[in-house]
């Protein structure tokens, strides 16, 4: 098991590091909460409080194994991160999933107000771009760039566009194709995108890009359908978030469609595919290969 | 009167070709109503119809006046309207401003859905940015300085700031040093941005940028001045929005505070103002000058 080998726990080790290089720079982006308007402000950073992070991790981890100076990663991690917070604040709202917890504590329009949770997403959203426009380490040929693939990860033919299918999809049985085509623009877009992103810090070869689209998209879909399976098996409590919604709404789910076992059985050999794919993009993948275990075992 | 001279009619002249050159950029950026999702793409595509894009024809009078070629204006103008597009569309909804009519038609939230007004918006605000980062007619300095200075124009400094000062003046009688702050914030930064971008575009100097800066400001404040007006004055047929809001939701406004005919001596003075800035920005400013007046003789 990967796990217990000394390269990969080297990077798990730097793990709490890359986060704090994360909420610096949040924290230096964003305004102080004591700034007007203060409740926009508390609010914004409210959103970004509590979550894994996992998409900032994957920059880092991505990044660190094409060789590329951290500072190149930093806006990139937080831009992944504030695109997600914005999406969870504005899907949590009551017209969307109407859901009062989230990272175990209340959602933004639950401990604020509705009105609030619509500004503090359109802001967040805001402040991604404006991370990448902003950041000394990257020339802006790749600030472009950045800003080019996280646009379209995110926007009406990524994300935004998942989500809206996902809202017509309730009461609705997919195919199995047309379930794969939602989750790979509502969720595989962005974790897709973290990828894309430390490419471009490296100013990877098309060779390497490729590779990390494999490595990314099985890594998306995987998470997928790992998400659909804990909804159905965890409780509240660990997941900080309403289990059993899936079934409540109504919506298929990859264990709906596929059997419980079979899903997972389906998202561990994408994890699989996932680890090949990492071992091509470099012989010292300890940190890609780290974290395709550490997201195939978590409980939440 | 200005609007009669011959070189002021000759930018009136050309506004429909800039604003086919906006329906044209615009109609390039935004995926087809037919391409998946086809509700959120239509949607999307309702909400920028219609208005009277002010804000572009400022990126193209305020370009033309500074010598820059057209096609340097045309993602800024399509970008400044996608953000304010965004930004009526999230405002009209029923958690914000809950209105129905806009631009004489049902709200995107009433003509689709709640949820999709919510996604609309998001996708907006994201093809804003794309806009900028995509075209190929500015050099990657230029894109990343005009993605930076629009996303502090419309962020929770800006814009969204703005509205949420807006949405928690409700009922609350503000100062004029309040009123002129939360409106600097809510409608002037992104009319300022205007400048602003066609600056950038124009590689103009700093004196130039300063000049720029004391025109868009005094348009930007003379502009929502007039509005407070109009929303007493006018009809809702007029307007193409509900008329008499401000009185509706107690909020303090220009002629509350000051009067209905000091309001509009107010609003003049700064149209005045803004006629002297543009003769400080080139002796050939007719398209500054056409744009003050005609936006001074607006009755919606």
């Amino acid at each position: 098991m990967s796990l217990t080998s000394p390269e990969v726990s080297a990077f798990a080790q730097r793990v709490p590091a890359y986060l704090q290089r994360l909420e610096r720079t949040t924290d230096a982006l964003l305004p102080a909460a004591s700034t007007d308007p203060e409740r926009l402000h508390q609010a914004m950073r409210y959103a970004c409080e509590g979550g894994k992070h996992l998409r900032a991790l994957m920059v880092y981890a991505t990044g660190e194994t094409l060789g590329v100076a951290i500072d190149k990663l930093d806006a990139a991690a937080c831009a992944v991160e504030l695109i997600h917070a914005y999406s969870l604040v504005h899907d949590d709202l009551p017209a969307m999933d109407n859901d009062d917890l989230r990272r175990g504590r209340p959602t933004v329009h639950k401990a604020y107000d509705e009105a609030i949770g619509i500004l503090v997403g359109d802001a967040l959203q805001t402040s991604a771009f404006e991370v990448l426009a902003n950041t000394a380490a990257l020339d802006a040929e790749q600030k472009v760039r950045m800003i080019r693939v996280l646009a379209h990860a995110s926007g009406s033919l990524g994300m935004v566009g998942g989500q809206a299918v996902d809202m017509a999809s309730e009461n609705k049985t997919l195919t199995l194709a047309q379930l794969q085509s939602l989750h790979a623009r509502k969720t595989g877009a962005l974790i897709l995108v973290t990828c894309q992103l430390a490419g471009i810090a490296a100013n990877a070869s098309e060779a390497v890009e490729q590779a990390l689209e494999r490595y990314g998209k099985c890594i998306g879909l995987a998470f997928q359908i790992q998400d659909d399976v804990l909804d159905q098996i965890a409780d509240t409590a660990t997941l900080g978030k309403t289990a059993g919604k899936d079934v409540a709404q109504h919506k298929s789910t990859f264990p709906s469609l596929l059997g419980l076992e079979q899903a997972r059985q389906r998202a561990d050999a994408l994890f699989d595919e996932a680890r090949d794919a990492a071992r091509g993009i470099s012989d010292q993948a300890e940190a890609l290969l780290w974290l395709a275990d550490f997201i195939q075992q978590r409980d939440h």
